[in-house]
């Protein structure tokens, strides 16, 4: 498997980890977005939306959209939940992320880390939104230590790349006790460094 | 099972297609955004984040999220494809509705016939990514009379909706001749009224 992608990318970032929790072998092909990469002709033979990450599998066919990605690779392995319900609510969850949470706190870390805009500057309802999903999570957090019941899926998997760079875009995870420590606990079970 | 939904809402309309495409029996609860309803102490209760389509399962167990919850219902059935690639690349499509086609065909079509705001009024950044939006759901349809492959799929169950209702936003699909033709298949394949 080859996976396109750029290593400043918390959606990239997923990939990498679930590869590497599952043991899956792969070349990483480092892609720079802020350099275009993914605007090229080839690029876009394997993407029509010139985004990383996209993979392509062992087969030769190309699959994009970091959480279609990453429920790819992990289909069958304990990441997903086998009970349907708790297997629904990571869906909802990494949908959730996709909508509500990677738009602002994503978007608000690019802007100040790789465009140079003071925090101070942001769109107030970057600010204001990507707030509201740090609290949203804190307060999932109070009653399980992982978002989709008592163990890690990828839901934790989709969600704590962007969640643990926020404070690159100006939030301050101090205010968010749960999520710190569920951060902590993720990097754990998935055997990264800190 | 209980949807609550708001039938101006085009991801709630994923649900009721997907359940009377699956036989299921439910009771649909209208639930009325523009007059928060959503926001209700009782509706809170059962999605946190205030948004519909939100189910009740016949366990009484909430789930949220709507690509989240046509993908739990339809598990199993022909809506959900069995080769694993085709499947992924469904859920491809799942994940960049919600990121690259609601948040500007919706949200325009939400503008204008809900808020009043003239087409030609309308943020330009709405405009743009609607169109290149609908553009790649056009080129997609150049090889495939289904997205996600020869046959329906919960890719054409999310994304039919917001975009038979995207000249209520002001875009014109007779600009876009394959996604025209697209809809009325899935209108067909789903057996319901164009």
């Amino acid at each position: 498997m080859r996976i396109y992608g750029d290593s400043i990318s918390g959606n990239c970032l997923k990939v990498k980890w679930t590869a590497d929790y599952l043991g899956l072998a792969y070349d990483w092909i480092e892609t720079d977005v802020l350099q275009s990469q993914t605007r090229t002709p080839q690029f876009l033979a394997l993407n029509p939306v010139g985004q990383v990450p996209t993979v392509v599998l062992d087969d030769g066919r190309p699959l994009a959209q970091s959480n279609a990605i990453i429920l790819h690779l992990a289909e069958g392995s304990d990441l997903v939940p086998s009970d349907a319900y708790q297997r629904a609510r990571m869906l909802e969850w990494m949908f959730w992320e996709q909508y509500s949470h990677e738009p602002y706190v994503a978007v608000a870390r690019f802007q100040v880390k790789y465009l140079g805009k003071a925090p101070a500057d942001l769109e107030p309802r970057l600010v204001e939104r990507g707030g509201a999903a740090l609290q949203r999570l804190e307060d999932a957090l109070a009653g399980s230590p992982f978002l989709a019941g008592a163990r890690l899926s990828l839901a934790d998997v989709a969600l704590a790349p962007y969640t643990r760079m926020a404070p690159d875009g100006g939030f301050d995870l101090a205010g968010y006790p749960r999520v710190t420590a569920w951060i902590a606990r993720v990097e754990q079970a998935l055997g990264i460094e800190a």
